[in-house]
């Protein structure tokens, strides 16, 4: 897999609207995919007799699982937090379900992704610097027993749990909010660990865009060079240009999906949302730089018909144009990257127009 | 186009959940329009003004569009039928609009397909024969204008109508019911006024399947063997090849598509429900004897998982599916014919399995 790379996310083992040949023809090499849903539906249990789920959904290409607790900590009044684990109700049924680090390490077990990431402890905003503290310091006694659990996994699987990929990496998360001295502490514990990667989580959730940016990058220098650096639920396009020139090498992001879904789409002349009235006649291609199949095939016209009509297709034409936009602007870094040009491709990224809005 | 033939539905210029890519890959090689819906939204007009429905939606094969009476005579109270024409209020918005034989001949005209039906007066059932009679012989008056209004726009076409195919072909439709005296009256009638090619209507809707194919088949004997005979609205894969042994050369029908996103699926093997739980662990395709996409890649396992979860992808893998069965089915149906076979073919089509169900 090369870097840095978007991964597409596959929250219930599909990238909503698409089918896996269309990321493969986008050159999508890594997806990821949510823990907490596919533990909950179908089962961590029925997908490792699966063979994993790499085998279950069809995909040959790598993926990435989060631990499922982004998720249980966004169900708020559904969840107890210990320092042994999550407690949570399931949002589909109500069932009762424990996220322990071990847990979290055995369910990515089973679920056979190519890189696990450990159970983190994230934080409700706005928090104090002490709430900040201590989520980030269980987070790192969370990670050294998400460790020693793969760890044991490695060294002889337990009967009562299913490795379905003996290659499996993981990576460690770095927290501490926005103080930069406790990401620096977090960085240097999680590092001590030991993980194949690591992760910067707990940005782009509300705060200034050059704080994060200023987190990101200065966190990033604090891990090491030859690992990768994901940032974890980021961004927008210019965001993912801008840290990339602070050092992240992955990231993941709905934004393509659910925007394309929402009719809101990214193209090199700006922003449109496809339901305003002023497309119902536009005979152009949302982006006439894009080689994607929907800018090959379709005008704006009909794709704005076939939002206001309600139909399947649009969401699913709408998302590959917004992958592609977002897997070719990555293509473009790593291409810069490799003709050493990145610097000059950055500021032309930013000053065109792709943030504008074509809408007004 | 090769016939038999099998013309998916896309109701709203796209046949739901699919791209038109799969349909080409399929073999497709017509699909059928909603004049009804495409009148209502964009607007004949709009789409005329993009250069007719084919430029509007992309679609670079031939499209037949119905009259778009059958959808306007279904909108129980909100219509009222008299010599002149249809008069209804969307069901949209609730805007009247007047649907004559004239306007649409025009509308379809606008709309540019290859293959325009004339308006006729669709019965609401149980019908008596007085009944049957009338709608008939209206039927065919209707068609006279309609075609009195096409020899119009072929002589020269008036201003305030945008012809955006010059080669569209005019099919006329057999009515009468279940009486076969009045098929016959009402088929004479149609061929004396002349069309490219002839359709049977106001059948499958909820009579005898013997009896729909007696009067399919009787029919049929009655329309010139050298013009294309269209029977509307039929059917399952059994009714195709019941039908086109009675003389029928073109069939549309919601079914493969509407049954593939309610998750009722067609196999060589028998029919099924991929929402039964039986198929949560099978890791079979849905049709081992398939060769879509959809069957070389997934399982039922994966299948079930999606449709359960509510991913739409889901809906789109079972589409391309039904879809495929029915298309292979129908060039099963050609070759059997050009090898002479087909009587054979016909007697192991019926005695094979595939209209049992797998569930139970």
């Amino acid at each position: 897999m090369q870097t840095p790379a978007f991964m597409p996310v596959g929250t219930q083992g599909v990238v909503k609207a698409t089918r896996h040949r269309d990321l493969e023809e986008l050159g999508t090499e890594i997806v990821l995919g949510n823990t907490y849903h596919l533990l909950l539906r179908p089962g961590d249990e029925v997908i490792a007799r699966r063979g994993g789920l790499h085998r279950f959904i069809g995909w040959n290409h790598p993926i990435l699982t989060d631990s499922g607790g982004f998720q249980v900590f966004s169900l708020a009044g559904r969840r107890v937090i210990t320092e042994e684990a999550a407690e949570f109700r399931s949002h589909l049924d109500g069932s009762l379900h424990v996220l322990s680090p071990e847990r979290a390490t055995d369910v990515q077990a089973r679920l056979g992704s190519d890189i696990a990431m450990v159970l983190d402890e994230c934080i409700a905003l706005p928090a104090t610097r002490d709430q900040a503290a201590a989520a980030m310091r269980r987070s790192v006694r969370w990670a050294a027993r998400c460790r020693r659990r793969l760890l044991e996994l490695r060294a002889s699987p337990p009967g009562d749990v299913l490795v379905t990929n003996s290659g499996q990496a993981q990576f460690g998360i770095v927290q501490g909010g926005l103080h930069q001295d406790l990401r620096d502490e977090s960085a240097a514990a999680t590092i001590d660990i030991g993980f194949e990667g690591y992760a910067i989580g707990g940005l782009s959730v509300g705060e200034p865009i050059a704080q994060m940016y200023a987190v990101a990058g200065e966190t990033a220098k604090r891990l090491p060079a030859a690992s990768p650096r994901y940032l974890m639920g980021v961004g927008t396009p210019e965001d993912l240009v801008e840290c990339v020139a602070r050092g992240i090498d992955m990231f993941d992001c709905v934004m393509p999906t659910r925007n394309a879904r929402n009719g809101q789409l990214f193209t090199s002349r700006g922003r449109l949302n496809i339901k305003n009235a002023r497309y119902a006649e536009d005979d152009g291609p949302l982006d006439p730089e894009c080689g994607c199949y929907t800018c090959r095939h379709h005008s704006r016209a009909y794709l704005r018909h076939l939002y206001v009509a309600g139909e399947m297709t649009g969401g699913a034409l709408n998302t590959l144009h917004n992958l592609s936009f977002y897997l070719d602007t990555m293509r473009r870094i790593r291409d810069a990257i490799a003709f050493r040009t990145f610097d000059k491709f950055r500021q032309e990224f930013l000053r065109s127009a792709s943030r504008l809005s074509l809408d007004s």
